[in-house]
């Protein structure tokens, strides 16, 4: 089935941010979506991992390393011949083991031939692209915490069943929830770098839109796509002017205090806001094409960098993100 | 046994245009039938499947494959022979394992031969029919989930134990369930297109017909058979014409707008509602024959489409059906 | 050990009664009997399996087929030779697993030959007799459900394990309980077709004619069977009766105005009740040699035809048999 | 160890006495126990069993049969020579499988010859002696299911893993419990034959007289061995002579009277009690060499027969025992 | 690591006297020992074990036979030749698996030669030493009962997965546990032979000469070993005495009737108590060279042979250890 | 990805502290570490095992042995060459399970070559390094238990599936926590020798240096790690010169004597609050190159000695470190 253009969606604008975020500096450790049932939570990561120009591998590379990089991938790929592939966007079932999303042993191999061979689980599919994972709080604890691990450090370190296996496993995590099912332990939340919140449209001309574009994509898709071809390839400019200005982007001493100061207002637990802060602001102003970090670009991340690493005040009923823009009212208008 | 004929059911009519519907489109992603036990919730379902026309198959495949789609099917069928087959009509076992829901490794083979072979479940045997899901409502969420995902896309994609297979698998979604004994989670219950309800009906008169009509098919079932014959094949030829008349379907934006007040009216969670009233508007005008669709269709689906899909209102303890109901009232009339 | 004869058994008539009509009727889906602990609820049941003459089965045949069923039956059969065998009486042991109940793949001969193999389990053994569930309530719900379906059905369908076996399995279930500790689910007791309640019997004569009667039996079985022997033959000349003559019983559209009326009365839920109380008159018009079902012969079954479909009404304490007698009564008297 | 001789055992008559009377008739269907902890439950039944003369086996059969029954034997016994045994005396160990008590399938030989061979299990090891539980309420439901019916039938009957084997197992079952820790379902209590009483004495002199013996036996186990000889072989007499009468021992109608009176009076549920009454009443009449069952043989067994199947009355707060003498009273004397 | 030395324990003298007692009397039965954490509750134990002189077993035998006891050994232990080791200490790994306790089946050589043998468990190792287990309470019950069992009657009998071996245990078998943890049973606590209370020194010089010596010992252990030496022979020396006395000692009626009285006077449940006192004392007297059992040695022990054993009153909130030591002085003084 | 420098970290001055000491003295038994979550919990303890030298290992040896150690290894390590590698920083990751913790039977060559073999796990990798266990109180109380067993004796026995091995496995053992989120066992706590608590710093100008180290260090990990080398070999020195002073570093009586007091005031159970307390002091003495142990090194290390080891005082409501900083104050000032 054809996916919808990413441009073409209606709304969720900090949503998709965040993505693009991600996208520049994988690095950052995860999007958390929170939002209503049917607001169409992975619609946008779904159609970004589809916009992306396809990546190189090596043929039949089953961990889909760069070319460049075959010396640290455990298959041999002799061959390294070239091949194109689409961005993966692997979704996480609900239900799946930890043998599958780790990888495991090849029971086929060792039954056949006796000897321990790795099979490369969702993880190694993830790499280069997306891992979604849907209704991420129904997830056991500790699977969660494995894919935080591997999202944040970019590697996959299999010590199981005497199998000892290292691959390159980069991907943005994207983690769905609906806070009325119940949410993740805040230890586990804090480990998220972004979080964002969906909500259904409430206008009702942005309804009949939506329905009017889905209608048009359900009866044309190869029609409506061309329709929103042009604007797909100015996001993906976008994109690859921020991952070549990154490395080199500057956050002057100024925003890294006026970062602390605003995560000490809203009495942020620990040191990850803060840096998590400093990270999404310089990839910001690398997609923005900015020369530096300015106190503009912490200002519209801040509400997704801190929104989820706050603590219950049980004095102040207001939500997380009004807590966040009002500290950023008082402290820096 | 001899099934029911589809068109001698007594009342039911609500069901009875939402399993048309869902023939017509089977993309509309399964019906909820509530229900209290013993109102032959699942007659009609198992009526309607025997009454459809046979399929052809290639002969031997273990993927009931258009014969026109061999190249997808992940046997080779190289006989590509063509045979006819009932409509499939899959009851779901309370208990049923995944691995008989989506198909295994092929033990036998893999002991035998130590090749690697996939054993095809209960969702390859549904493909271009229905499953039929009793009391749904036990049944783990993790299957459920799983069995909507399908519905929904009309492929099953199975990565287990070493095993990446991909088939077809279109199939009507039927689960039905008593509200008295435990309810869907919300979440899973918005991923359900159509719901019914179904009640053991009070007319007399009705219950006499219905004991009368059993009493007759039960002592001579082919003779019964025989009197309901043109009253079948009248339904056959307007699913026909439903199915032919669906790809053109347009759908006027005054009902996109109807459908989006509607759906804001009643407070319908995320988008999912009106995309599912725009759609089975859609295949109910196809049904009637009619040009393109209407206000009326809109509003006689509307019940089906929107029941399961309403918060519940603390300060208004009307039952959906009728919210939905006084809302089309207070728009439309 | 000798059975002890069927017409000894002192009292429970209605227990009876329903066994005479299972045997005449298997299809009318199991008799639920309800009891204190010691009441000898199978006994009953036991006597009327060694009563009943033997059965014709093919020789070696593991499913118990007819011989003229030879084409249907999973087991090839080839010598054809025909053997005698007593009536099956099925006892499924507490912690049955569904393995043994249902039958499971032959691990002996896929692990010798390597080949799928069905190893037939206790529900073919019970093809053609009796299947007796003592206190059902403390069996899983699904192995109830199971059971339920294949006594409804008449046949047992086997998906498991890669295997696909389809055998007849027509047999009359049997389920004891103990109400006081703790209920089936109204779902599952609804599709028990008859329900009985034995008591402990309260007369001292009755009493000591029980023991007087198994203390004979106990010291002499031969004799005492012998002394039984013209009362047993004369309950074998009734069960004949009604097989023969209930294929032709007619229920007159009066008769089904009055199930269906008294069903209302007495609101029981959903349409197997009425269903339930046709198909048992009409066996019992049969068992007696009436020419048609008449209303006597409804009201005899209607007891244990809608005892267990009744719906708790709160605002009434009688017991649900005082319920349906007094509708009885309002309505026909 | 040497055990203890059964004479030698200060006070428990109530506990020798069902021994007795389980000895002479093993179809009483169970002894249980209940008492404090350290009371020596155990204790006389190790020694009845460690009393009783050797039985006769044949050669290398693990099914303990008896020589003239080789025929329904599962093992071949082809030596047929002839060897003696201990009385089994079989502890069924806390935790122990259903795989080990019934039997199993014996997986060496599967394995080895790939052929299927039953190993049996305590049962077959108890079979013509005693199986004692100890603590039996925390062993689960349905194995003490199982061993009451198996002590009931007085044969095995495996049907398990493809197995299908049958073989004698005739043993008198000895459960205890302490009332303090939970009780057996009533249900499973019902099913016990008989029921008995130990406590510590309360009585010095009887105290010092117990830690004298033991004291003794410990020191010099066949000194005391030797001075308990003449009153082991006088119980072993009584035995002999009671399994003798017993087959022709006659109850009259007024005892039979008496005892249904009796069970209406302290209404017990069901008809175990008054047939346990009569069996328990012939043999302890068997035992004690009268002609035929007489009021007095009734009355001493009745409360051993009757105290684990009362009701609970909430109006009258007497324990089981005073309340099944109290009744005795106002009937008989 | 250099076992801390028995004599240099500062304290803990309950704890000695019933170790002591033990080691001449391995049939006491366990000793359970109550204390706080971090008071070295197994110090004394391990101390104990590492002075004893090392037993003199067969070489190779792995179920550390007597070398006269060969003959009921399940090794063949053909050499015969006679070798020293060091008395067993072995320490329960919390999570044992009763595999790993009592020993299974050697899948080794199932798998290499087709044929059963047995790996003996801990038990085994345990035999002649003794078997320490940290919290047991927090053990699950039947893996203490089965400890018990084997501590009381010195014989480890394994009958599972077809294997049937029967070999020697004889340990001392001691649990500690804290009591604010959970406790026991009564059940199991009650077939513990005796119970110390080890608590945490509170006297200021006590505490500094604990560190002094731990000090000592760290930096210099052999050093440290050398001044506590003849300490350590003296203690040698005296189980010495005790073993060779006890077989011989005697218990005069008088204090039988001490024993007698003081448990009926604390209500001990059973006879366990009165038992234990007993063999207590005639242990304590063998160690202390006395010629007889005298009262003074009852006083001794009883608290503890008799603290575990007492029913909860209450109407008596003193503990135990107040209780008892009140009856002895209203009953002796 | 380099790690940061130990020295570069800003504050956590105890918590440095604690892990110096525990360099010098691997026998103190672990350091737990409580703190918020997103603290840096994890950096210090990571820092200065990147800052240890390598350490010589022999070539090939799974164990990690000191190449003068060989013949106590499990392996041959015939080869004898020896080899660099760095200091083992292990994290045990949630969910680990008992095999892959302590190892386990190599399956691979048991199926292979029929030879049951011994496969390391973690806690022979983490030998002669760190063993860091992110949120503790979450992992399974045995495995706790059988961590703090191995980090006390430095020793790993493992008796497992027939094997029996022993290893040494010599690491300091470091646990964190967050109390809000549940806390060990005090059973468990008590047998930590350490902890220490990490807070998030509350100091604008601490927090915006933080930032600036990790921003410096992530653009530029090279140039960083160059800035912090003086300061880094400096902490190699101060550790050199504590491990070369600590066996012979004397405790004179008089700090003893203030060790048992402050235990006795702050009312720490058991004894390891003094022996640890002494042990630390030891080992901080060793570091800062003192002669013998001093008051101020006793009163250094007693928060982090005695804070996890004091009862709960109902009457008194301050913190633990509060109680032991006031008792000091008491005694000592």
């Amino acid at each position: 089935m054809a996916r919808f253009p990413f441009s073409a969606i209606v709304g969720q604008d900090e949503m998709k941010t965040a993505l693009l975020i991600a996208a520049v500096e994988p690095a950052i450790g995860g999007v958390m979506v929170f939002g209503d049932r049917g607001t169409g939570k992975s619609t946008a990561a779904r159609a970004l991992a589809a916009l992306l120009p396809p990546i190189t591998v090596v043929e039949g590379c089953r961990f889909g390393c760069e070319p460049d990089q075959r010396g640290t991938c455990p298959d041999p790929c002799t061959s390294g011949r070239k091949a194109k592939q689409a961005v993966p966007f692997v979704d996480l079932p609900l239900g799946a083991t930890e043998d599958r999303v780790i990888g495991a042993l090849d029971l086929e191999r060792a039954l056949r031939a006796g000897e321990k061979s790795f099979e490369p689980g969702l993880l190694a599919r993830a790499h280069r692209g997306f891992l979604y994972v849907d209704e991420i709080n129904l997830l056991e604890d500790h699977l969660v915490d494995l894919l935080l691990d591997v999202a944040a450090s970019g590697e996959n370190l299999v010590e199981r069943e005497g199998l000892s296996v290292r691959h390159r496993a980069r991907f943005v995590l994207i983690g769905s929830g609906n806070p009325e099912e119940g949410e993740l332990r805040p230890q586990l939340l804090d480990r998220f770098g972004l979080s964002v919140e969906v909500r259904t449209p409430e206008s009702i001309p942005d309804r009949v839109e939506i329905m009017r574009r889905c209608s048009a994509q359900e009866r044309d898709p190869e029609g409506f796509a061309g329709q929103w071809d042009a604007a797909e390839q100015k996001v993906l400019r976008q994109i690859a002017r921020g991952q070549k200005k990154l490395p080199d982007m500057d956050v002057p001493d100024d925003v890294l205090h006026d970062a602390a100061e605003l995560c000490a207002a809203v009495r942020a637990d620990g040191l990850r806001g803060e840096l998590t802060l400093m990270r999404a602001a310089r990839a910001l102003a690398a997609l923005k094409g900015a020369k530096a970090v300015r106190r503009e670009h912490l200002l519209e991340v801040a509400p997704m960098a801190l929104r989820h690493r706050l603590r219950r005040d049980v004095l102040d009923e207001t939500g997380s993100t009004a807590r966040i823009e009002r500290a950023m009212e008082e402290l820096f208008e």
